[in-house]
This record gives C-alpha cells, sequence and structure tokens, in this order.
C-alpha cells in the first residue's frame, strides 16, 4: 500500500526558502542534494515523518506559475494564537485568524501564511479531526 | 511545532477522483463534508496519517491551472514493479519506471502517474531514504 512521504514544490531561492520555512514551522534541512541544474532539499521537523521537498532549478529566474489548482500544505499546531503572534513578531505576516464552523460546531481555527515563492501553507488549531 | 497533515488539491470531478486514488493509491474517503459551493473529502489509508484533501467546487466547469511550481506528491510501495503492473492493468496508464544515480549509487527508482486533473504522483520503490 502507498505511503505518503513528500510533498515537492519548486522555488526560486533555496536559503530563502529554507529560512521560511524553518522560522515559520521548525523545518530543518535534512537532506541536501545538490545535482548539474538542480538541487533538491529535504525539510522536516520532528513531529513528521512526512517531508517538504523543494527543488530548486538553478537557472530559473522568472517566478514559478502557481495557477489555480493547487491548494496548500496543513499543519496543525497546538496553540494557534500564540503561533500566529510568533509567526508576526518574526516577519511572516500571517493572514487573520478565521473560524470556520459546520452544523452550528467550530470544525476548524485556522490562519493562512505564504512563502516567498507564493505557495500557501495553512496552519490549523489542533481541533476535532485536524490534529 | 507544526505537523504536516494534508496537502489540498482542487478537482473538477469528485467521483472521478475519488476512484482514481482509491485504485491508484488505496486511499479511502475517510470524511466527506458538503457544503454551499463546495464538498470538502479527505482521503487517506492505513499507511498514512497524512491525508489528501479534494476541494470540490460545484460551480467550476473549465479545467484548473496547474502551473509548474507545484510539484507533486510522493509515495513509498513495497514492489514498485508489481505496483507499476497493477496500476497498469487498472488504467491509471503510469509512465515507465525510471532509476536516479548519485555518485553511482542508486538513489531512487520510481514511476509518475496522473490523476484525472492533471495532478501528479511520484511512486518510488521503499529504498534508502524513501521509506
Amino acid at each position: 500500500m502507498a505511503k505518503i512521504i513528500h510533498s515537492m514544490i519548486r522555488v526560486l531561492d533555496e536559503q530563502r526558502s529554507v529560512d521560511f520555512y524553518k522560522t515559520a514551522l521548525g523545518l530543518d534541512v535534512v537532506d541536501r542534494y545538490p545535482f548539474d541544474g538542480f538541487t533538491l532539499v529535504y525539510l522536516r521537523n520532528a513531529e513528521n515523518a512526512m517531508e517538504l521537498e523543494l527543488t530548486v532549478n538553478h537557472d530559473r529566474t522568472e517566478p514559478y506559475v502557481l495557477g489555480d489548482g493547487y491548494g496548500h500544505l496543513a499543519v496543525t499546531v497546538q496553540d494557534l494564537v500564540a503561533e500566529h503572534a510568533r509567526m508576526d513578531a518574526a516577519g511572516i505576516a500571517p493572514l487573520a485568524i478565521k473560524e470556520f464552523f459546520r452544523e452550528g460546531s467550530l470544525m476548524a481555527r485556522f490562519f493562512f501564511i505564504q512563502d516567498p515563492d507564493g505557495y500557501k501553507t495553512e496552519i490549523l488549531q489542533h481541533h476535532g479531526r485536524f490534529v
């Protein structure tokens, strides 16, 4: 059976993205493989077996076209308000916290952040099915 | 610390995508939430805490623009050749198996599949760092 191990995005500037995901999500570079023409970088933290894979195409200079199909990676945190304040102070520029109700009950409390290439991450309060 | 829990993609036809991911990756619908205007579907199998979230916007008819930034989800399987044959027989149309070497050693053996909206999944042989 298939086990999901990573999600891959292409980014323009390796260090800029590594710094962003370290600051925002606490992800560290666990492996980095430079090849002719491109570099692969695997990011992870202690909460995850799942990794974020960055592909850096060395010659690429124009921004990637993100389209309107792919949505985001989602993460949960234990204290959404504290994480929002921490990211705000760290210059991550989180959007406002929102709440989403279904049948009168809180389904999700969350905010979005956007990385230097424009990819979104949804930060969800550890709650209900989002654990 | 942030724990990655799902990746979200927007798809045109809920049943078509659910069928594809069930056949290709053994993912089941574990939750489904219809709202006014859109439906959220969460897919998972026994190998994963990580989920694939499908967003189905009810009024959307034109294909989503996938761009060139987002790459793919990657999964590992225990027997790549058998999985390739199984998917081929099931009509998933897997691309050819490829091998990727680094410093003379096999780094990855893999193939790609493409879902009905065009999103790619990389299927990797359980090997090396891809476990």
